[in-house]
């Protein structure tokens, strides 16, 4: 029994949804669909979910917002009237918005709801698409499914009974098709996950009916080995473990957000990243252990921007037990959480997102760490890249830091920072963002050239 | 003016203590002179020092002790005959003897000040040798130069007070010998500094007195860029900043521990380590600041056996606030001191030295880690060896780390661990100790030929 989602793009027009119901007919083993709302069609588009956000700030703050209903409604009228489905269906989903917009629903509540509509749709019309097709196949309700959540400021949390519910729907027939994105707490409240909550659904599905397999839809015909917005056409991750894929994800790899995919890999159930427009690629396998090793052991870099780091010094640091101690505690008591925290005898850098520090906690943070730590020199430095190269091979590798940094020499790229061996699976460079680009040629070059 | 020390190798028989007349002869502004106690004047030697030690135990436990107070005075009638000094001298050295063996200060106190008669003993012939050569001399008891300090299980500590005191030694006519390695309590009890504590008696009398210089006498030629026992004839190092000279001791420099010097240090007194044996040699000198920037800019390879790691992943350890802090309370706790804590996404390493963890602790610190952080790996790498390449250029120049690393790909030597950016004048390497050797021939060879 295999768990198929479908991302934004899969599922962002007719045809689309045509392409979907031809990945479902190919594998009768994909039993259990997920969908996420409609998504871009071209780069200017709107996605339905961010619409209908819109549409439910006007709506509270008794604004304007005919304009966003109406192009909700066009769009979906569209995607109906070209898959010939009945105007039935078409009502349905324009009752639900109008009920839910017309609910006695805390504000908060309503916006949840009101941003589900469009996973709900996405849902509807493929089920009844499907039918249409001659394959059996029914919508099923997040709440009938067993998505049991608790509502929390960063998004719905499920609730660890969720899992055995879950595993019922296996004595379901036929294909059973389940809107991504939310759950319904004990009291029958609508939450939503985090953005990218359709693959948080997908993988609580997996894990929950123990799925052989959670096949990941996207729009790109595998995971890569480095970004294709500054290296064309590179080459593809045949399969990734899980750790490798977090690795590479937490620095700036978009194909999905990693932490999505938790509740699969706690379950172990491997994932396929597989291309709606192209399914006939081999897409990229995602598992706890490769089974045999590969040639290569790097099988990714990632980089990403937007770093800064917070550079403390004092004489005799490492003699002053508790110090490391403390400096954590200043940043866990003022919120901050960090990235890398690689340390020297007398030195250490502590390394954000520029995010965590904005500059207002960044001067309360300097002057804290001073006041209280007594240090020599507190210090930012502003405007670093990481870049992580990562494979599980490497640990055993003699000469992969060699092969990186004469890579990062030649590009003339001067290396800030070097962490390796921290992370069995990665090794990561700190550099100055303005040689990002050209970094990333030179190691792309050295490792996979 | 200057404060010129001498270590036990420069007094460790008449011959030395000649050279050491010589020296001072030569210089007027070498006025305030510290002295260790007779150190080895051969490998199979006995440090006057260690014989004292011994000496005090077993009058303290009621043992045979005679031998080790014949070896002590045939030690010292041999020196004070042979600088063709008074009788009067020898018992004045045999009557501090005895008279501080059967005192009735306690036996901590005791053994303190049976510890310190080396250095006493050394100051007092010094001085009436540098008399009976013309030099206006005299003999200082550190009570009486103002050393004033506190007890301390890991040594006595000076108190502040102690430099205004020392100041007032400026106006002392004529040569100041003051024995090294000990002070005085508040209330007139002897206690010694931790060993090597004539450097720090040294470096206090510097710093109270302003002197434009401390010059530390050894008996090698310089502070040299790798350590002698794997490199035949490195090079030597001119010119070292503190903060090198740190980095370079803390991984096994051993000319002196390096935070003897921390109160030149904090006084921004600038050191020169010197050879008493070949005066003439420029020697190192170590400095707040370098006047110019030298062309290279590693000045020193450093590095030490006998560490171990704590490696510990925990999924989604970097969404965790307060993991980091939690984990150094559980060493903190311990008492632990660890060296670097490197640190990844989901992974940490912490770096301590093997005498910070022994069997029973190590087990302790793994089961507490995994217990109540709940961390999924908590593995301990054993036998490693840091290599610390330090230099006050490196942070500026592009390619530091790749010479490094290609080193040591060439010395087939796996890196453990990469350390660079924390520090912003060291790069350290973490190896397996097995080849270390290899490795630093590598690297010198890379940086130095």
């Amino acid at each position: 029994m295999k768990v198929a989602k479908f991302g934004g793009s899969s599922v962002a027009d007719a045809n689309q949804f045509k392409k979907v119901s031809n990945i479902i007919k190919e594998d009768k083993s994909r039993k259990f669909i997920v969908v996420s709302a409609p998504g871009k069609r071209f780069d200017a588009d709107f996605k339905i979910t961010d619409l209908l956000i819109q549409l439910g700030h006007a709506y509270l703050n008794d604004e304007k917002y005919k304009s966003y209903y109406i192009t909700i409604m066009d769009r979906f009228q569209k995607i109906i009237e070209e898959l010939n489905l009945t105007e039935q269906l078409l009502k349905e989903i324009e009752n639900k918005l109008k009920n839910t917009l017309t609910s006695d629903l805390a504000d908060h509540d309503k916006l949840d709801s009101v941003k589900a509509i469009g996973e709900y749709s996405s849902a509807k019309i493929l089920s009844a698409y499907l039918q249409t097709e001659g394959i059996k196949a029914k919508y099923m309700n997040p709440k009938d499914a067993g998505i049991i959540v608790e509502k929390d400021a960063s998004g719905a949390q499920l609730l660890p009974e969720s899992f055995n519910l879950i595993y019922k729907l296996r004595d379901e027939e036929g294909v059973v098709v389940i809107p991504g994105f939310y759950g319904y707490t004990n009291d029958g409240i609508l939450a939503t996950f985090s953005r990218g909550g359709s693959d948080i659904t997908g993988a609580i599905i997996a894990a929950g009916i123990k799925a052989e397999l959670y096949e990941n839809f996207t729009d790109v015909d595998s995971v890569y080995s480095v970004n294709p917005a500054i290296i064309e056409n590179p080459k593809e991750i045949r399969v990734l473990t899980y750790r490798e894929m977090r690795e590479l994800s937490y620095a700036g790899f978009s194909v999905f957000h990693d932490e999505a995919l938790i509740p699969a890999f706690n379950a172990k159930i491997p994932v396929c990243v597989k291309n709606t427009n192209n399914p006939s690629a081999s897409g990229t396998m995602i598992v706890a252990k490769k089974e045999e090793k590969e040639e290569k052991c790097v099988v990714g870099i990632a980089s990403d921007t937007g770093f800064k780091s917070i550079y403390v010094s004092k004489f005799l640091m490492n003699r002053e037990i508790g110090f490391g101690r403390k400096l954590f505690q200043i940043l866990e008591e003022e919120q901050v959480s960090y990235e890398h925290a690689p340390s020297g005898i007398d030195d250490m850098s502590i390394i954000v997102r520029d995010s965590q520090l904005p500059d207002d906690k960044e001067e309360l943070i300097v002057s804290r760490i001073k006041n209280e730590l007594k240090t020599d020199t507190v210090t930012i430095h502003r405007d670093l890249a990481l870049i992580m190269v990562v494979g599980e091979g490497m640990k055993e590798t003699i000469g992969m830091a060699q092969t990186a940094t004469v890579a990062l020499g030649k590009a003339k790229v001067n290396i800030e920072m070097i962490n390796q061996g921290s992370s069995e699976v990665s090794m990561m460079f700190g550099i100055k963002a303005n040689g990002l680009n050209r970094a990333i040629k030179s190691l792309y070059h050295a490792f996979f050239e």
